[in-house]
């Protein structure tokens, strides 16, 4: 049978390379939910949206469609976000009360549940690659406020100061926030939850989630939401799901929303689908959670459910569909 | 029948003070978890600590056989141990690598899963009354670092000075690990997990969980565990368990240790002690995440699983009886 093996070898390298060809690849992003109705938005703004998340959606597939992982294809995508001004994370987040910005941000991997995260960093670029290599070059998890920013500076990543972050929308938002309640926060804001994340599977099966915002406008006390909370904001593992939330973050760290939603997965069967919409508009709507999540589950399968009168949206599917979208009446 | 409705009143009464007077209450505290075995601590301390834990139990049980909430029974529990300067918690905690003490710590209650949380505090001296006051007097859940401690200033908390907080045995334990290490952290250390924490069921059905904490010695960069951490370090639901948690807080946080024990419970059918001991035991022990956990759940069932050599640990179960343990062969 010897003569056999050079042809069963040649069989086998192409029954391999064409599962892992044949394996779906899938991304989907967010930029925020919440009370987002048509007409509020200028036309140039909205079409700017759809634009930024486009590009992000698709320079994350372009990653996961030659072969790369779904972390590099996160990161990417959730580095667009943070850097255009249409969302409330990196360049263009919201101020706090004391006009600075302070960014959170969180990352996951589904494979070893490998995860990092930053909360109340001030000046780093790209909070999200800051989470990452938390988790990369580092044996902890979270980092927080100026010991996070030293870490990030010793890593040599980029510093940007208030010019870069702050925008001009965003000095007449405060001001306006000001003007109307002095010290309260605003809860009637487009912006409360325009938090922005993804999820992605790459050919090799992995799951991957990363989250980056600027919190809640006017915030102070140095609130953290959920956004850099592993578990709430932000969860994957290869053997249930990968999410990325937007929302009521105080509603979103009780319960633990992005890991409920891989637990649901897990333990009770249901399909990422009916998970992730139990807990969004159940377990949530009941209590006034207003928020979203993006999900994605082992065989590329995509879930962006969302309570809010928008929630700002973009996917490549399994099939290679691209879906763009900020209104639920475009939820398909 | 009219005549009957005095009587039927009085008997309704009476079965309601009585089925309220029947409802078991519980209490479990924790001191922390790592490599305690015999020997290693002299008997005074041993002793020292053995005291702490009694009556930190004690006076949260006395709460509960007076009626009060299991929220003030964990409160009281933690304070006292957060007090006492045996453990990693409040006065006595561990030092970070700049010989400051970095406090973290959270509550949640399992009635309306309102939850509050503080990390990376300094000066405040008992971490759990200003997680206890972000969850009542704020609209937020977490806070973090200065903005946290203005927190807690406003709202009149206590304030501590550096000689309260640090004793020469932790001035003694940071000079030893530097000598040892100069910029990494120990992983051995009695003192790595010795966090603190309570759980508790009242009378009314009430569950609570608290955990506070110093974190790791040598700690930088802003490093936070999974105590402050609500699903990581802490969780409490009625419907299903309340959980706090002492280990290599990186661990928790991945597998979301609080929450996924309730989610076991609540999901899988599994008891208390299935789920706790599958988490801590299997899970956990898999990956090399030690450490431990106390639980009760909504029948006054006790649950105190730990993957290390000791657990510092005290329990008042539903019957009454009074447990004290610390090393793994003590377990009942």
């Amino acid at each position: 049978m010897k003569y056999f093996q050079p042809l069963a070898l040649l069989l086998a390298i192409t029954v391999a390379s064409t599962t892992v060809a044949d394996n779906p690849v899938a991304i989907a992003v967010h930029g925020g939910a919440g009370t987002i109705e048509r007409g509020l938005l200028s036309e140039e703004r909205e079409l700017a949206i759809r634009e930024a998340l486009e590009k992000a959606v698709r320079a994350g597939h372009e990653i996961l469609a030659n072969g790369g992982s779904s972390l590099d294809a996160v990161t990417a995508a959730v580095e667009i976000l943070e850097d255009a001004p249409e969302f409330n994370a990196g360049r263009g987040a919201v101020l706090t009360s004391e006009g600075t910005v302070e960014l959170d941000a969180s990352i996951m991997v589904g494979g070893s549940l490998d995860a990092g995260a930053v909360a109340s960093v001030k000046g780093v670029r790209n909070p999200i690659q800051a989470a990452r290599l938390v988790m990369t070059d580092s044996p902890h998890v979270m980092l927080v406020g100026e010991g996070a920013e030293t870490f990030a500076r010793n890593r040599e990543l980029d510093f940007a100061d208030d010019d870069w972050f702050i925008t001009d929308f965003r000095r007449e938002q405060l001001e306006a926030i000001r003007a109307r309640r002095d010290t309260q926060m605003t809860e009637l804001s487009e912006d409360w939850y325009s938090t922005v994340g993804a999820v992605a599977l790459d050919r090799e099966g992995n799951l991957a989630a990363a989250t980056s915002t600027g919190g809640m406008s006017n915030k102070r006390w140095g609130r953290v939401g959920d956004s850099p909370i592993i578990g709430a904001g932000t969860y994957a593992d290869n053997r249930s799901c990968a999410v990325s939330a937007t929302g009521h973050g105080e509603y979103f760290i009780r319960h633990v929303v992005a890991y409920d939603i891989c637990a649901r997965v897990a333990y009770t069967g249901q399909t990422l689908a009916e998970a992730s919409d139990t807990v969004v508009n159940k377990v949530l709507r009941q209590v006034g959670g207003d928020g979203g999540v993006i999900a994605v589950d082992p065989r590329g399968r995509i879930s962006m459910p969302f309570n809010t009168a928008g929630m700002y949206r973009a996917a490549i599917h399994a099939d290679g569909r691209l879906e763009v979208g900020i209104y639920n009446d475009e939820t398909e």
